[in-house]
């Protein structure tokens, strides 16, 4: 199967997924007082996008010959949990974006109040649902309950969070390169790292192909933002290019304004190459090294 | 021992588990750039307050014959999911208040990104504790995990957030009794019903026992809200003797707007009656007949 195929076989299954997961809208306003809430969490949670935390997991897991079943839940929980970050993220008193996915954001539909709420709701949802699946009554408790643990600490104030904080603390001074690679592990690495570890946890993986596992994320999940920071300073070239170019000017750190472009670019192709060899030894990991050459050559 | 004295006794085993739950502040800023947000999570979670979910926590343990340690963790993680709540109901698009018990409110003194941020860090580390605790390997495994569970769907959309909600809906059209008597059930009766039982959940209580608990978490809940709209009303009623009024009406659907001040004090008095009650037939039941009497007689 083609790369292209085989990622839209898996983001069918995902997104069926999520559509499942909030009540129907023909839900009635009497029975539901708190509709509103479902119809702001869905708004985001379906506005499309790559879904590439779920469809790493779903790779994994066919990697490992696993059932999609039992890491579904898992994978779209991280999802949940991406979202609830974006909605959050784009309120006015963090980011400010009216447009996300060319879609008004969040709280330009349903107000900050609702944004707030919605957020908060897609977290607590994500827990919900791996805490649900835990409990179903079998053998594979333990494991499902490992990974909901490793996803809780990911998402939280050691991971997510705490690397959002540092790229807020970032805009007042000027980081390190050190800092810099903290901070991006942490904002969106550990998020990767969790979708790609999830299924090998779950399916009780030995420590040689978690370990494997492991590097191959920490590299596309580098790979992952040197090339946000390349798409945004080509961008930011083009707009100053057209444009007067005094509003676009941004003095926050990226691995382009600490390395330069040339070397940004380098570090690209290196963490694309140690993702790919991080795979070395393992069966049927074609679609999981596209997956990183993707990364790195995405345009948006 | 007096109610007081042994109120005092959780409400110290309460605060000094809280304290232990975040980093020390001795961190280094270049160990932890995400230092920040610990001071923010800290500063709302350290601002004092009744603690009374936890208390309710520690009270049904004693009650039931358990183990403090079993049950606190767990207690403590309400608390968490409390404060995370009144930071974000106190941020300018909700309802921005500036102050709460007597100090600046979280986004007074860290700024609303954080103020949002910590929230989420809060909440997030609720469910990291409570998973935590569930995977030490003993036959306590499940009973921890069910608890787990009922605490996040009684602080998600089915619960709290739906509560709030409804709250802000009810704001812009009047709402009826039944859809009152809903949303406190969701706003606060869900964490404090959550309280209650999840002791009984953790030490495997029998359905009688859960039943009469459920029950008289119900009624103090109940209770803990209709005391508050009374306090508010009088509160308001003072204010308005002072001044021109004309800024303090609100036109919010409460228990004395709907029932008025007569009939909401016969639906308390009849709700703690309710509630004491409901633990006929318990043993040593005498400390939380008095959390409810103190509910409808607190002065704040």
């Amino acid at each position: 199967m083609s790369f292209i195929n085989e990622y839209k076989q898996y983001l069918d299954i995902v997104e069926e997924w999520l559509r499942g997961v909030l009540p129907p809208e023909s839900l009635s306003n009497d029975d539901f007082p708190e509709k509103k809430i479902y119809e702001a969490m869905k708004y985001s949670l379906m506005a499309g996008g790559k879904r590439i935390r779920p469809v790493l997991s779903l790779a994994v897991c066919n990697l490992l010959n696993g059932d999609i079943k039992e890491v579904l839940p898992f994978a779209g929980a991280i999802e949940l949990i991406h979202t609830y970050s974006l909605i959050h993220d784009d309120i006015p008193c963090m980011d400010n974006d009216d447009y996300r996915r060319g879609k008004p954001t969040n709280h330009k539909v349903f107000g900050e109040a609702m944004a707030v709420l919605a957020g908060d709701g897609l977290l607590n949802l994500a827990f919900e649902i791996m805490l649900r699946e835990t409990i179903k009554g079998d053998n594979k408790n333990f494991s499902r309950l490992k990974t909901a643990y490793m996803i809780s600490t990911s998402s939280g104030v050691k991971g997510m969070i705490g690397g959002q904080v540092i790229d807020m603390e970032s805009e007042k001074t000027a980081i390190s390169y050190d800092v810099l690679c903290q901070m991006h592990r942490k904002k969106t690495g550990a998020l990767i790292r969790a979708s790609v570890l999830a299924p090998a946890i779950l399916l009780d993986a030995g420590k040689d192909i978690v370990d494997k596992l492991e590097n191959y994320a920490e590299n596309i999940g580098l790979a992952f933002q040197i090339k946000d920071d390349i798409l945004d300073f080509e961008g930011d070239s083009k707009i100053v290019g057209k444009s007067t170019g005094s509003d676009t000017v941004n003095n926050k750190s990226t691995f382009v304004s600490i390395l330069g472009i040339e070397k940004a670019k380098e570090l690209l192709r290196t963490s694309v190459e140690n993702a790919v060899n991080a795979l070395n030894g393992m069966n049927n990991n074609n679609f999981l090294a596209q997956i990183a050459v993707f990364i790195a050559e995405r345009d948006k």
